[in-house]
């Protein structure tokens, strides 16, 4: 009976880091089922008030969305066996960074990905990491290694 | 392999919601398992005399009623990925808040479900939740956002 | 080196017994230290807005005051040695139920007081409890009997 | 015998809000021990390499300094009662965020402290805060209220 | 999909109760996994001497073989949802009062099954448990009660 | 600034074993605070009903008492470094069985301290043990050891 | 339906019996799902460096490589019910007693194997055990007792 | 009210690294709290057996001692903020492997001590570490920056 192991990618939505990780799996036919947070940014700030009603002040719009959004990324992160973050050069990106955190106080495996230039800002997070990557393909040859023994 | 999530459902019995979120995921095709204390009124009052020998005390009546029924509810909120509390109008539904604590302090992510007048008085239990609603609908679009990222 | 217990006493607070359990402590010369939500209701009430700033809705006014108090309260809950929850016969009181829940799961000792009026509505708080009692005298009786061995 | 909470600041280190808050908590006398991470940049920055030997590799430097400061950050967290993260309008701050998450998951009060205009960027942290202000004094209203009651 | 419950039967083995709970589940369909202790009484005995080498002194024959069977018995109360122990009237049966105080620190829901006459013996124990029955059906009736809500 | 260290003394209370303990530490100086379940039979029994009610059931009598004492006994267990559990050859001493387990299943270091013709009855509770003992002098020698380093 | 076991065998790479406990699982049709670490020994320390980029410094090439292995090795071995660790008598093999060190303070039930020439060297490895063995068809054989109850 | 850290000093018995590094706290002062597993080599060997009895069998000889030591070890490491191991070039220190895998599964920050020739060999347990240092003086300059900030 093959054990599947369940990897959650957070951070980063701007570049398509999170459709070439799945679809490397699939190449190297890995036992891993990947969850993410809702990639869909519009729904992603709507949710909250869309589902649970209107709200004038922006503060409070935010704050119901983001809740509701921690409904999903809290439950699929105690869940997950290995949590990859991902950070790009836009944005400021904190909800990545606190996902980092929680994992890692959690105990989970971490690999964290970013270019090189990111690399002093980022030092207390891949402090925190059991791997720093560039590419996404690194967090698959990773997953093949980790979880096959194949190189 | 898709994951299915638990879901638990606490509190009020005395109006139809606990079947229209089990009819509303149905109808969304979502991968939920619901689970709910024993609602049959008399059932819930009666099991622990019934099976455990009668009581003279009506103290002693309800509190091996009410252990027999924590077998049940502490098992399944522990087991629970959220857990949806409701509050209605009648009654004083200790248990419901008791059973919003228990999950608060476990870490699961609590939705409270109640109508607006009752706000004020369910301010600490609202503050320890993720999202607060008024209509079981509203449950079944946050589980469908939560779990398949649809508005 | 004489161990100082702490008592946290939630619930109820429209009577004195928050008063006369810390007067039987003194009176007993018992080495425990008492701790408690704000008790001050419109302070509590007023907490969030007047610290963080006002609100136009009274749903945020009530949730960013009850987050505020939860800072106490949760912190000296972690912190209680033996958890105390009286229940009075007004008000829904649904934050004492929810301490008591929160209380439960983590472990802590539990002591319910309320009348008897209350009991079959307090059967399942009162079922987590390892002391179900009527008045505040006997709470000071069961810390002496619990930290000292006399009855 | 008065208990002391434990009080950990996070975060920005370009404003002078680190003082500003334990000058609040001396003028208000609160029974409060502060503790922060090491605020000199480049003490902070060096002092991987300078104890444990020059690395000419950049990401090695920043990691051995960030390990070395997170003997520190996670021993104190650990211990802290209450915990406040500043966000500045400078630099990207992600450790702040990281420990923001790290304090989430082990159940830590959470205070967050940003300017306005970052309300949008900052929505997953303060979704997990009980408390988010904008000026040093604010935290000092919120420890006197939660310690003492008083506002 | 259905969940399935899992029970351990700890405790007393010279009365046939252990087939009788196992029996009543399959006579009422429930969806629970029944696990034990090994109670072929020599072969339990014998196990860690024969296993892993002859001793001379008796302690440690009986070491090798409490150590050998705690593999099995302290992995099971870890997988079990609720936890069953029987007290008979004769032997000492520690390693099943053992088992209770083990399963109470886990916050394992506690079934106790003894004697009336066995009451003040077993008072502590019986203290830390949800249920307490004298015979086999109880546990069956508790059994059916607690998970399919039938009377 | 020294090291105190906490040692509960559970089980048996027809010997002076519990007073033996406190006169060795004392003799030798060492830095460590005895706590131990109320020793006062009568006292012990009486306690739930005499503070809370008189019960003309006796279970329930019992229920009362037993649960009276695990406030204390509990607490102490959880304050504690080590804990010491004796066994007597007379009585069945099922809370002492369940107290060692309890501990167990924290972590606690554990002394088991019986005669050797209960060897094999006690063979899965000495199992748990990190010291099995007959008598309290050694218990001394050991937190002498322990603490101190000195043979 | 039948429980499977995780059984997880850390540390000794340079004999067969890694080979040989499957053999026997199998031979015996025990319900065991056996994992481990990478054994194949050039792959484990080029795994780092490999996939995540050269390093001119030893030191930090084998801290990459180490830290890839643990994302694997950690994650199994808190999957684990069982660990099995095996010291030979060639190199170090100080992974394999921090291995021991790791699941012993997760709880995990230990079985070590060794010659007996390796005992006083691995005493307080072994006094952490719940089984110590010399040849690999021991561990087949308490797997084969502990799970069907069969010597 | 400044803040004592408990450091624990685990691993080589034969050289002076242990009195180097309170030493080095004393004189900068350092509020450290040093504790340490009994170093006296022949006291260790004998504690078990001249406490609770001679053994014939070496095997049980040095499990005896091994447990009672651990009563000491276990009980520090959980109350260390720090743990320090440290590796000579002799003898296989399979105690200090396990001490280091044990703590870092406690999350409790370590510092690992060893000479360069060891890297290679001891990779896994640095991987697990927040710094690697080769004398102990490094080991008072990372206190001292860690606690007081300064370098």
């Amino acid at each position: 009976m093959e054990r599947r192991w369940n990897v959650y990618l957070s951070g980063e939505i701007h570049s398509d880091w999170r459709e070439r990780i799945p679809a490397g799996i699939t190449a190297a036919s890995l036992p891993v089922d990947v969850s993410a947070p809702v990639t869909d940014h519009s729904a992603s700030d709507e949710a909250g008030v869309r589902i649970l009603g209107q709200e004038s002040d922006g503060f409070w719009k935010d704050h119901k969305g983001a809740q509701v959004n921690a409904i999903r990324t809290r439950t699929l992160i105690r869940h997950a066996d290995v949590v990859v973050v991902r950070f790009g050069d836009k944005y400021r990106q904190w909800n990545a960074a606190f996902d980092a955190g929680f994992s890692a106080a959690l105990g989970k495996p971490l690999i964290i990905l970013h270019d090189q230039d990111l690399t002093h800002a980022l030092k207390e997070v891949d402090a925190a990491a059991l791997a720093v990557a560039e590419r996404p393909e690194q967090v698959v040859e990773l997953l093949t290694y980790v979880i096959e023994g194949r190189l």
